[in-house]
């Protein structure tokens, strides 16, 4: 299998290449009886749509899902959904004096060393465009957790060095900033920075905090498949990501126990959960009940235009100056795979913590 | 499932609790052919067992691995190689006064929140323990990437705060520190702080830093099950890890990308390598022939001497002070479950990779 | 999941309703570097198209498959490979008439208990309407094996009770015999029967047998993933097959063991190969290097013109006469159906065996 | 991965060899809260225990079972259940002058073939002994299904070509047979044949039937995971199995719809449920509600005491006579591991149809 696969049992495979015909992704495991039409979907696919903003590539894709299946009369029949984006704009063209050139940052030389052939156009199947498959998938699992109580919320919480001070957190400007910010001064600085130091020359990175609110405790498998393993895993998936930690994370590890330990208190009906959550929601991988907090790091975009130099398939020097379109930055458009991501994680995770105890088969299959 | 099996291919499965009368795991997938014998695999564990420092839990564990199965006359056969470790030194009885009790920073309560039960000896199946079956699979990975000039070695970057200094990388302190260190004026610092700091009623955290060299180009899988995704969830799936970054990581996120892009060049050979190595070793998700470079973060442990105030599962108001044996530092364990969990992703790659091309199939199975 | 995913490394996710949109399939794990196009998959599925002769249904379909991805300049680029298909002619009115009865024979009353809801037009996921979804992705894994110099073939060596003897095989008969079979006069009299017996009232079954030749010996995987086992679970995982086996089969059970053995001899270039074949082509799971002989039971179509007595949903009797359109025997079309499920099996099993040895490894990834 | 795993959810690692120090099996995903111990495993090991009868070998192996975690005072706890079997008798010498021979019917040349190594002695791991393993796992499958009411029985219905008839199933008399067959009249007459025939020369086979009852209505998934086509893996993946039917199986080919087709009723208290069971408890790959009814060839047993040609490793003649301890029949020992892969299945299935319907989500999620 060549890693398109996602999930045990709400499971997403994707495919398409950011210059063919179309991409899409087919979930196999959607629970029967969940109301779901394109229009759930589509706002999704919206929000990481390209051309909406000065820091998002100019290319044009309208980015309209259709369901293909698995769907009749406005509810999910329990069989596999297939999800499909055409390709509007493909403009490969562009990509015809890279097909042979190592870009820095790029995965041309990997897929080169791993394939021997590649599609160039665009990144083939290594370009950003694949996520909009992954958002379409993960849109059908947030409809999902929706229906639970279950809420997945991302922001970009640092923008090329300038970070959002949670004190400010400002909803109603996050939903329009450009920037997925959600501190309006650090999004001004943030934008200042990336029009003044940038110039159009270079690209910046940046962070996004992810939080899952309504997680009931108990999610998650022991040992491998343990909740931060499974997001990590998520993140890390995501084209331009190079960094995941969870709760405190990296800060933890600067931490003494009796500062990063999370005691536990009950409410007044007898429901246990941990008064402070340095955890991030999970002990032994397993959630607290407490909201999952997570944070993914995202390098600077790789196509920059001042002039790089590299070499060719053949190993011959090259001087590169940026073609195509591409993003400054990543992160604004980020947001929503993360999002995305995050939900696949969770409906899986409902999934199979369904089969834990006994008492869940007798409840179900005993009367 | 419950989440104790690893891999696709070399497909680990481990068992065992902390005070249960074993612990081990079985490998389904590993190739015929490699020599392999209990002195391949004790040496990790020893690096890996309690009781050898002041650090570390007093607990007394031989931690002796028998082979049952898969490997005749010193060759492994390609069936199931399962391995065994008695666990020898149980005073469970320690543990009793804490069976009800939800320890902050442990599983306790979410393992009662997922099952209804648990086996409060020890932690259970949630102890550090557990990392032991790890190893012995991971030594098995490692010694079959040794077989083709792969090489993981991981050490403690950073504890309690005090990082170590790469230009004061000493390969022979490192191998005989008890911290795990290799910059000894570092080492000195952090045992110290330990300490005066922790003076036994506290404890600390730290990062753990691994390379694998000798990673041939284009291993991992495009898309979901990127190298850098299938790390994380190794790393995040151990006990006391919170966060993880590949390369710059999350310094990445302040990089401009014509400081963090890695430019290829071409050896006299004609082979094509980044000039830089920002990225840690991949692009797109596979191995650009660079070392892989990543970290791990480790919160504190959660054991302390110090009272902790909490509940008990029927939501009661308990003091916490410490019992059983524990670490105050997990780091220096952890450094070969790093390096065992590497192992254990890197072996999986390289037999995913082998179907990537036709042009293996056919150097297979076409004369 | 629910069940569309098929493979283990060569990994087929299908999806669609017989009265949908579109159906089709997604392949992840193909290897790179195989000339594939339209070209190459469309015989396959016109060899299972319907409205190609008496015994089969009336519905018309192009049956025109498109490669949306995975494919570039005519050749496998290593990511998924996205077949579609469109549904052209659904007549679904045909259909409201049984939209809540419980149909004898069909899956109508099993979805519903399963699902609740049920796409009823044409039989929605459970219409044999499916199959043409495996057959496109099994046409690419029979290019793959014809690289190999695999060879797939089936036909019907039984219909209503008449069996082909197998000593008048005649090779071009069968290639354009509409009842698969190779023996002209059982085909005459198959035809004769399904005539005058069934006479446009009733439906007939029949046995499919088939070979794979140029196998190389030691493919599959012991105990539980052997080969006759991936087999058999391919075989009766298509909508009417009942039964399944290989080489001798049920005949075996009568014999003794020195009827059943096959001896072994060796060629004159030492090659060692089973004298007789009674174990059609495997032992102990793994491939002995003779050819796959395996046959695969279809049970009459449950569609039939004479009424039957049954009941709705709610339980209330229902006289039911046969609405939409059916084939009054499925094993004419099934016959390729069984070549690319034995496809998709061999396929699958050569990748997986590429990590049986160190030698491979090594002769893959040193040098 | 080789072959080791089954299962999706209630997943089961087997390892050992026939003259290793132990054989056993680990369950990963078996619900908490399971009342469990060695009492409930080990009456299926003593009705697969060999040394039993006449009719099997004279290996003594007391094949007594450990549970090594994953169970806490007498309840599962969620957490892999490790089961271990120590190999008491192993007379590994009597398999010396074997060691380079390829005996018809075993899988000597064939693990050579794939592994190039391969542990000669008694089979290695391709010795009926690793059926112990699935034993042990399937009785705790077993065990579990019991607390949901479901009952999984299997007997010899055929032997050496003697047929039980249904209408003398003698519950009673199938208890004590030694030959496992529910008719005392065709018992007898098997008994006879294989004394008179065989005569200690050579071997037979045989057929056995399974009934599951008390299964709920539909389960099992559509497409590729039909219960059809898991219990056939399930069934051929034993080894000297060489064919499967599902309820009329073969002989469904040979019926007219109008005679294989199962009606629907209505039981006084609304439930729908088939009037006959042709189709042996599934439509659509989904189980009815009926008794799931199949059937297992299983080929005459390979060792014989019969001289037979063949050849070794090399390509040289050998005339082999038969050495170790071997069965003269493998039916009766086999129906019980028939029972194993059965509860297997039925435990795999009714977890994963746990997220078929959002209602089931609801009811476990939300309040």
């Amino acid at each position: 299998m060549s890693g398109s696969v996602f999930g045990k049992l709400f499971r997403v495979t994707t495919f398409g290449e950011s210059h063919g015909p179309a991409i899409g992704a087919v979930i196999d495991g959607c629970p029967a009886g969940l109301a779901l039409s394109e229009a759930d979907i589509q706002p999704y696919l919206n929000r990481r749509r390209p051309g909406q903003s000065a820091f998002t590539t100019a290319r044009r894709e309208a980015d309209a899902v259709r369901i293909l299946s698995g769907v009749f009369e406005g509810v999910t029949t329990g069989t596999p959904i297939a999800l499909l984006i055409e390709n509007a704009d493909q403009r490969s063209g562009d990509y015809d004096r890279l097909k042979d050139v190592c870009r820095p940052g790029h995965a041309d030389f990997t897929f080169d060393a791993k394939y021997g052939v590649r599609d160039h156009r665009g990144g083939g199947r290594s370009s950003g465009r694949e996520t909009a498959a992954r958002v379409a998938a993960g849109a059908v699992a947030l409809t999902l957790l929706k229906e639970l109580g279950i809420t997945v919320r991302a922001w970009a919480s640092e923008i090329a060095g300038i970070a959002a001070d949670p004190a400010h957190f400002d909803e109603a400007f996050l939903s329009s900033d450009p920037l997925g910010m959600p501190d309006p001064e650090a999004s001004r600085m943030a934008a200042e920075k990336i029009r003044t130091e940038l110039a159009g020359r270079d690209s910046a990175g940046g962070i996004v905090t992810c939080t899952v609110t309504g997680v009931p405790a108990g999610l998650g498998e022991p040992v491998f498949d343990k909740l931060d393993a499974r997001l990590a895993a998520a993140m890390l998936s995501i084209g331009a990501a190079k960094g995941f930690e969870m709760g405190e994370g990296f800060a933890a590890a600067r931490l003494k126990g009796s500062e990063n330990n999370d005691p536990f208190t009950a409410e007044a009906d007898g429901t246990i959960r941990p008064v402070t959550n340095h955890a991030g929601g999970t002990l032994g991988g397993l959630s607290t009940g407490a909201p999952l907090v997570f944070r993914t790091a995202f390098k600077p975009t790789p196509t920059i235009a001042s002039p790089q130099q590299t070499v060719d398939r053949g190993g011959h020097p090259v001087t590169l100056t940026a073609g195509g379109r591409h993003d400054p930055l990543v992160v604004p458009r980020a947001i929503v795979v993360v999002e995305a991501m995050a939900g696949l994680v969770i409906a899986d995770a409902l999934l199979e913590n369904m089969g834990a105890r006994m008492d869940y088969l007798k409840s179900l299959y005993t009367k």
